[in-house]
């Protein structure tokens, strides 16, 4: 009788032991870096804005306290942010200069350095999960346009027909921008392109996670820019600039000027310089944000380790973004 | 008189001095990596390889030589190899499950990492032409499919039917492919989709140049892989993945089985570790293809630091490759 009271006392201390060992969920995310000033945000902007992003939040951080995967709670984060018009991902997103939604996604399991994305696609609803779909359903890490499309059709992913992306503001957005970049034609150099267009080159939502197995994943989802070319293809759906997660390094999700984001291999420097030079994320991050901005980049980047630590670095004027880190607390923040 | 005399003397050490400090150009390249055994080759396939690698080396090589920019190398030598039916680049491509050629290529400037990339196409007779356009007359780095033809048909680039890449060569590859698929069907898993086709994964060719006024440029280009899915994206056109190139760094070239380079970052890998960790481009470049190799995946790249330092790993059974170096001195190697 003795012994069975031993074992019942390790058998409970063995389980406690597990449970301590559990790693506590954290989760971060964006909205998109840009000309985001309290001066010009309405009360009510900002209370939408604020609700939305807690709502994806919260969706992704239930998913995590549930004993969901990081890769899930990122899908799901991204999805809520998709759904809304608010962000240029899924619905609401930017047009591009022919008037259509050419939407990029990209995600990345920490554990496995497994990734999928998509790009230059405007009929899968959740780009998101098409990319998740082409990571793990797919022997190929990138898929685009129509290719992506008939792949992400023949998993059952919910499909629906270009317009549904599309809301009246971002119509009024590209016409006005079009109308400008028509007055300024005599000039229409690179840099003119640039400066006709100041606000749309940052919109961009995107999650990292950190699930109580230990395992990082990040997601990165867009439109791209307003009145981009035909085709083009930022930062947002390139593992290594927009996206990627080694839970030896860090997870790293971008939104920003999208070709300074590539060029620089934002995501990936981030965490090489974690992993190769010791340096925390905030160091590694700040580094990699001073970098950019010195080729004439903006944007910011959000970034969470393995063990919880967490950093929101940017040089734009702002950038939606929030978490909820181990202690449960969250915060949502829009400015500087 | 005196003067005069001594102010030639001046003008001609000064001279003498610039032309000293000119920096002697470098060139590499590569064919692409996989089942390249002695054994298996003839000696006329043999004689095609080296004779078609040596035309491309020293079609690079003369462009440096004359003066020209490491950019104008690397698109000149990847230009001869995407002309010959040997390489899987440019005609003579391999052909994706709807039988059709998707071209991808990338291009980076180390001096000023700007880069530009195409994916996805397969009307433009040059797809390094058309990346080194995105670079230079875009403001963008990246474009896909048909916004990709249409932007290089804007710029002048030549323009051909699809039907000028396929080559009856590979036209029998894909159905002997296609066929072995089909009696495996039953065990259609990601596994055996690599099982039945070990040969088609290999294929890109690559250049990295190093030119007088001390600048790396390195570039890709490449048909992806045998009966890849309609719209797959390798690692060819991705920035960071199969083409990097920072003077501060080095320049990279990678060639191998493009998942697993995309998700290893093998590229800008290779780079941080020379800039991160001060380490040479022998050893940054065996590390990657180590962790590359441990990961699952097959291939090597072509690595050249500003110093005229060169290296060419491969964890495949061989890689068609070859130099001239500083020293003037040329090399062309297929197999370990």
């Amino acid at each position: 009788m003795k012994k069975i009271w031993m074992l019942v006392l390790i058998t409970l201390l063995g389980v406690e032991t597990y449970a301590q060992q559990k790693v506590r969920p954290v989760i971060v995310i964006h909205g998109g870096a840009g000309t985001i000033r309290k001066s010009e945000m309405t009360p009510e902007q900002e209370k939408a804005y604020t609700q939305a992003l807690e709502e994806a939040l919260k969706a992704g951080y239930t998913v995590l306290e549930k004993g969901g995967t990081s890769l899930e709670a990122v899908e799901k984060a991204i999805q809520v942010m998709e759904e809304s018009p608010l962000f240029n991902a899924g619905r609401g997103c930017v047009l591009n200069n022919q008037g259509q939604p050419e939407l990029d996604a990209s995600i990345m399991n920490g554990k496995t350095l497994e990734a999928g994305a998509v790009a230059g696609v405007n009929r899968i609803k959740s780009p998101i999960s098409a990319a998740k779909a082409v990571m793990q359903q797919s022997e190929h890490v990138m898929l685009v346009g129509k290719g992506a499309e008939i792949f992400a059709k023949s998993k059952g992913l919910e499909m629906v027909s270009p317009s549904y992306f599309i809301v009246e503001k971002r119509k009024k957005q590209l016409d006005k921008v079009k109308k400008k970049e028509k007055e300024n034609k005599d000039k229409n150099t690179k840099s003119q392109w640039e400066d006709t267009n100041p606000d749309r080159k940052y919109g961009t939502v995107g999650c990292v996670a950190l699930d109580q197995y230990g395992n990082l994943a990040a997601g990165t989802s867009t439109g791209g820019m307003m009145n981009k070319r035909y085709g083009r293809v930022g930062d947002a759906p390139i593992i290594g600039a927009g996206t990627y997660a080694d839970n030896n390094g860090c997870g790293i999700s971008a939104t920003g000027h999208g070709e300074y984001f590539i060029r620089s291999a934002v995501a990936f420097r981030i965490n090489a310089l974690v992993q190769m030079k010791g340096l925390s994320v905030e160091e590694a991050a700040q580094q990699t944000i001073d970098f950019v901005g010195k080729l004439g980049g903006i944007g910011g980047v959000i970034v969470l380790d393995a063990k919880g630590n967490i950093t929101m670095p940017f040089n734009s004027e702002g950038m939606y973004r929030g978490y909820i880190n181990a202690d449960k607390k969250m915060e949502i923040l829009m400015y500087k």
